[in-house]
């Protein structure tokens, strides 16, 4: 089956944040291929992957990136696509840099962007879940189920004691 | 026409900032309904209109918050739509507090940050745009033109002296 | 005996925090519940609690909450008991997201918020007294007890060089 | 009429704001006395202050100041009572430092920290009243009220446009 | 005569920045081009201009940028020739998002920054005068004397109270 | 009379915060020169001035620098007179970057850093004041004087209404 | 011998950094004394500390303190002295509000600021000895030595390869 | 061979990163010398290597420092040559003091700035390196080999979960 969502990503050590995406789309069922493309050190490639997304398929992409991160923003430069940015948490100002590298872009070319790290990249698979949900109704109903059951496993858990 | 996106705000100052992303969206003749609603002061409405957004048509949220934002993460507690958050400019911290009391929402429950301020609003209606396009060919036909109308304005404008 | 101070938290792992405000509240005797509730996940058993508090006899609600940590200021929008908020300490950005998240509420809904982390934790279990501690003099003196207590520490012990 | 509530600051130049604070009392007819004492200019005032503050009848202290602002903390180390903190929004830093001076703390002398400048000078009003509220049902009544003309002037004006 | 120097910014508003960096650079005589060209706006016309950059003769390439500031970092990925960037003081942040996006670089695609605004429009121009001056002597020699003539500058009027 | 305290600044805009230094000395009867020199554009004129400081009857030396201010650090470096830093308010950060800088010394050579803007220029003169205090009784006497008249000040206009 | 300058900390945790100050001040053979006091806990006990600091021979305080750290501010409330504060690296925010709150200081109650943590502390044992020197040639000549011996160690290892 | 390129660092442990500067030089065969001088401890050492580094055929100087980091803009001072500044991630604030330090130079000495830690010493390497291959052609090679080598690893190993 074709790839409804592409994650892109600036390097392997990002793949350690970006594989929570991954799981969750996994989870939900949908479709989507994973790349390391690096807007500083394949900048063709990147141009190319963008140019030719919707045509291959793509609804949306998503792009994780670290620092300076230029990946989304640029991704967001050769696409119409809708594009979600993840920041990286970066080893020196933990992600702060992303983060406002990725979420400041100028009026005319967006990026919708989560939180830095972990969080983020699974609520990239989400949010973009739910655009795919709009016109799916299958996804729309696992999207549905998952929020679901996530509500229960907090009703059920609630006394933090329990545990402890 | 029924709206397909709704703008949200907190309070009537808010406006300044979201009547950008209501231009954007009537320059490429997207219906959309604007309603205050405060998170903090009319928490029932903003339960109300989140989880019957749904069924009134709605395909997309966009909220616009500052200072303590929770608008668009409460949105998206109460919504398996895709939800886009505008981070206002506060007169304290500059938006800086709104930015991280958007963006940093836990895993489980996503928004699609943009950036502080105008540059944010109006990018919440590209994206709430490029969604909407991914299966209504006039609103991407009309997105193309206006990013491609958008390119050219800067291709022909190359010379910053020319105007100083 | 019905609890006077109910204490809310967002999940599971924050409990490692607010075990602090549990702890220093039976140092004190004072009766209280202790809940996981989600503004995020379970926004209707929020809404459902804050509610019902005054009735079922709470004085105080402490929540603590991270990142985008909207638990304090939805509960004081939903309640006209104080409220206190304790930052958890985030892992990114080590609690100043959720520090501005729940400090910088807009006027109208207030929530009284303490410091960052174990500390704050703490401290809202001892503002909670103090506010008990007003109309219930076996309170106010077990609180002055532990204030002296503590001040005596401290004077006894005013060589660090002692223990080094 | 006693005063039931003192609201303290460092200088004239903090009354700017702190006449929120006042105001929303007078809104609520919360008898309230108001002082300028500097913890830095003049701390023997201020201990004595505070160490008579219970027995001359006051319920609640509110303490505003900015920069490196000790007025909260320091009136905490020297009363029972709880003290709320108002950071001022200081010229240079826009109040992030007096934010911080009053709200971190260490564990054993609370105050319960509202948000900078205007919002959190009426909030801590409101938070002051909702601890008198406990024992008092006029001033119960009167916040409720207040809460209540607050949702509906939002609920009534719901469309920004209307006044654009 | 043939640029030697190519000043490049995002958008028409950059230009009150980056015109200290072209009157810099007339000072010192040097031969320069000033063109808008946008990461985001303009990406193609970006990578067309960086490849074609040492073929044109340019030998340093200077770039303005703010907000998620991608100009300088992605010339940098399109060319072999020193880039400088200069962080544009952004409205709502004062350029410290500028700052970020452009000097956190990551290993293999170096930036050389200058501070934000103006101090760093100027310096930019100045430390292209330097790499120039390496093999240029003319150049050198006017370098030397402009600084020379600044460090005169700041002796002959040392005593601040003259101007008073 | 020989000076007992050198103030120097790196630039003739820093007067404007540095005279409030000149004015509290005056104030306190305490002969003072005042000099800009420059660490970046006068740096042999710096270690001029700071290498003879002592023998020209100087005790302490009061530095105003901003941005990345190093000229306090600098005079430290040159001196083993005491240094006090004043970071001025820089026009993009606030002057968060010339704290930064003035007051992160490595170990070895101490700046004693005020409050950035007005009140740390103020204080440089009163803190330089008390280290000549403590062997000259007439200036120990003119601070204690200064001191007592500032705390009855704040003691004789206590009621901040009374100006409103 | 009788104490010349006095270490005080808010509670035994803050040795691990103010052990340094000790440290530095046995290197020049300059006596002092120790003594936990805690603006918090033991607000009286610190006025007492500092109203009878002169009259016990003290010439100098130094106060480390971390989070809001009213310490050396409160010191200098009530002393004439010069105080100078440690801003000790805290566990949440790394000492930066610490650091903000000991040298935001207003005009009228200077305290002279050193780095965060462990350099900090060394250098105010550094700059407490600057002012004991211009009164102690036995000091100033131990200062000098150990100034000198400093910079030797710096040129006698100037290349860092023959370490690693 | 005589070193094109001028390597200093403040101390011993800023060779932990600055290392890295070495090694891409190295791998660029651009023969090099390194240097431990401190702006603080060796302050007249640092100016004599500054004012001689161009008559010793130094092209460039690259400058790592950290906390209040003065070396880069000290050189910067001393010499026409260009000189780039390598951020040193302090232990206390991950380097935003040191990036603060180094890349806010006011207008006339500039100092081009890299990435905070390992990534910047990378960097500074290169950057310095595209100066040097702008008049020599070996370099140039080099330089450009070692850009295509980066870009071909990252595009062979474009699937992140073949590692995994």
């Amino acid at each position: 089956m074709q790839p409804r969502i592409g994650i892109i990503m600036g390097s392997q050590s990002d793949w350690a944040t970006m594989a929570k995406t991954s799981e969750m789309l996994n989870t939900l069922s949908i479709v989507h291929d994973v790349t390391i493309v690096s807007a500083h050190r394949t900048p063709d490639l990147l141009f190319d992957y963008c140019a030719t997304a919707q045509e291959r398929g793509l609804q949306v992409i998503i792009a994780g990136a670290g620092g300076a991160a230029h990946l989304p923003g640029m991704a967001a430069a050769k696409t119409a696509l809708p594009v979600f940015g993840v920041p990286i948490k970066s080893r020196v100002l933990n992600g702060i840099d992303s983060l406002l590298s990725i979420v400041q872009m100028p009026a005319g070319v967006p990026v919708g962007t989560l939180a830095i790290g972990d969080a983020g990249a699974t609520n990239a698979a989400l949010l973009a879940a739910a655009v795919i949900a709009l016109h799916d109704p299958a996804v729309a109903q696992r999207l549905t189920d998952w929020r679901q059951a996530q509500t229960e496993r907090v009703l059920s858990n609630s006394d933090p004691r329990a545990d402890a």
